[in-house]
């Protein structure tokens, strides 16, 4: 006999763009119209920056389905019991949205910038989208807001671009800014001073770029040189241009 | 004395995304709304890609300015001809645009997939941005709306990602393609078979995704090994996702 599928939903994972509701991409805008469901991550007791994003945007009556985070920072990121906790959070998150899914309804994931560059919306995908209808809606980095904002070019031609974690070490960031034309260098917060460094220890410290909340109302961008201190967000970032050519 | 500045106009440098005319941001469109002028980049006798997307889009009466590229594909890109004949090309189309600005029109510049990431606009900006008031809005990258058609995570966590040249030779894409979690491989065109060598080298042929005409009504994506040709044009894509971790 025949297995009865039931009518399911459809999982939209949404760009939101890097902060301004006017970068989300009209597609985003009709996605948020179409959706039964809004789901969003947010750290426990914050309404998380995807959602803030959307605030102005969203129709009446929309069911909010908020993913909190398992308290987690006193864990160590790389230890067992970190994953197994988060492990545990994605996939609880999963049969959230399933759920909603199964009942016909369309879900759509909010994602800050592009759900599938570096996006937590991506847990979800993995998990469901083998069983479900799914959609990504791509969404303006946060990187491409901040060169935006900043109006520097940041490749040309036959430029390569690096996206670096400011996580990696000093010698390793170093071997990296070294050997690439242009580089971006994301999760900057406290690893700003070895960024310096790094960047000195290859002559390319005076042409980076440090921006913060890249398009939000109160961006704020500086040579990086220029930066007297060290205090950065975690969500800052340093842009090192390529493009030597120019004209 | 004091100069008497004219009242001049503003240069905006609009992302036209990747080719779904969906994929525009909202302040995309907001610019072509307040816009006298439209500025784009296209082959002489061609209408242009970015100013094929925003064909649905424009408001009457707005004024174009198609800038055509010299014909130069008989001369090799490094030879002195073509650097002097398209520096030539910039500078006179900058002049027709500071024309329009200086008359206090407000001229936008279509810019396919992101503005300041690749795209021809940039030779306009460094050209004009000191004299007149410039913004540039991101917009969708090429490779975005690839991995998102495909609905391929790119990246997660502290992965790594290298976006890289076709015209690479074969040693150097796969030395690079050995040192990175991710890549994305532009200008793919003839560069197919050594890249396809190149991946083989390192391991990696086996993950990589092919993408062509990334988010046009017509895309296609295969996983690259199960690609039979190498029929390729141009601007189609091969990608290596990271996120080895997954779960």
């Amino acid at each position: 006999m025949a297995e009865v599928l039931p009518l399911s939903g459809r999982l939209i994972g949404v760009g939101t763009g890097p902060g301004d509701p006017e970068l989300l991409t009209v597609k985003a805008l009709r996605a948020l119209e179409s959706a039964d469901v809004l789901a969003f991550f947010a750290k426990a007791g914050r309404r998380g920056n995807g959602r803030a994003i959307v605030d102005g945007l969203l129709k009446p009556g929309i069911v909010e389905l908020p993913l909190y985070y398992p308290v987690t920072t006193e864990i160590e990121k790389d230890h067992d019991d970190y994953k197994s906790q988060i492990t545990d959070f994605y996939d609880r998150s999963a049969e959230a949205v399933a759920a909603h899914l199964s009942a016909g309804r369309t879900v759509a994931v909010l994602s800050e910038g592009d759900p599938l560059f570096y996006g937590s919306y991506m847990h979800l995908h993995v998990r469901l989208a083998g069983t479900f209808s799914a959609e990504v809606i791509p969404g303006i980095t946060a990187m491409s807001g901040c060169w935006s904002v900043a109006g520097l070019p940041i490749v040309q031609g036959d430029d390569i671009l690096s996206v670096l974690p400011g996580t990696l070490s000093e010698a390793e960031l170093a071997r990296r800014l070294a050997d690439t034309q242009a580089a971006v260098i994301m999760k900057v917060g406290r690893n700003l001073p070895k960024i310096r460094r790094a960047l000195a220890a290859v002559g390319k410290l005076a042409e980076a770029v440090y921006v913060e909340r890249g398009t939000m109302a109160n961006a704020a961008m500086v040579p990086l040189p220029e930066k007297v201190d060290d205090a950065a967000p975690y969500f800052s970032l340093v842009l090192v241009p390529g493009w030597k050519g120019r004209r």
